[in-house]
């Protein structure tokens, strides 16, 4: 199928709001979302953005029957490692369901590697949940390596009053 | 302990470089490190810096034998979740093995979540070896939790090779 990867605009953070919304009923979280589509527009495209996004788009006439075109994302961040250096984060792939197996999610992926390389990162990083595993799969079959299973690293997070008080001097 | 935590600057870079090294030798994995002062300088302190860093300073009486009196860090950068918006990650928080105990990890800790807080961000973000009990107790006593154990996330990383074929379209 015809499909079409580009830089995301201000215009596309309305249906970066749909699908990170499907993507989070998909990893079962959907309470956890607080983000919206103004928030998207204010962190990803006004000066310093915290991020910043691309879109897979296809012609209209293969068009959901919602009327979506813009079937697919992924949002990236330049990051850094202090033993590697340059760093590049994808914070999330996602591809509308009956869009997938069509090489989408594979070219959204390649376009942020292009973008970090371009950069001068020598690392792409992401996160996966351990029982998607068609997802851990498909990055298996990209080279990709499990850090967490190979050498032991575990996403820590601080958050709410905890996060309120440890900011307390 | 007298100590102060201010903002890294670019004649930082050294001594940064020297205890990321040493944290490495910790960590048993100083085979991976490539990062060099110069780096450090490039990547840190350029026009759009790829992170931010704090150091921790003790006076002069209380130097270490070598002579050092930056005996302390933490790297940053700002990052996104799709879900939750703004979010800061801490790369590195380290304090030199003499230094620790008197509270300048909590404060370097303390004073992420201030810059964080200041800009936003609703989460602190970090990883942390699972064999090394004594970070994750600290972690996990400052009210962090564990994502991967709690959520089941992996953190996954593409690099070398394997990067370049992703990249090519």
């Amino acid at each position: 199928m015809e499909f079409s990867i580009r830089a995301a605009v201000l215009e596309d953070c309305k249906d970066i709001a749909r699908m990170t919304k499907e993507l989070s009923e998909y990893e079962k979280v959907t309470d956890q979302v607080t983000i919206t589509q103004k928030d998207l527009e204010q962190d990803g495209f006004s000066k310093n953005p915290f991020f910043h996004g691309i879109i897979a788009e296809v012609p209209e006439q293969h068009r959901t029957k919602e009327g979506h075109v813009k079937i697919g994302y992924a949002l990236y961040f330049y990051s850094y490692s202090s033993w590697k250096g340059r760093a590049i984060y994808m914070e999330d792939l996602y591809v509308m369901p009956e869009f997938r197996g069509k090489g989408i999610g594979k070219a959204l992926m390649s376009k942020v590697a292009q973008l970090g390389m371009a950069a001068g990162c020598t690392q792409l990083n992401f996160t996966v949940l351990d029982w998607n595993k068609s997802s851990m799969d498909f990055y298996l079959s990209q080279g990709c390596f499990d850090v967490t299973g190979d050498m032991g690293y575990h996403c820590m997070r601080c958050d709410g009053e905890a996060l309120e008080r440890l900011a307390q001097p």
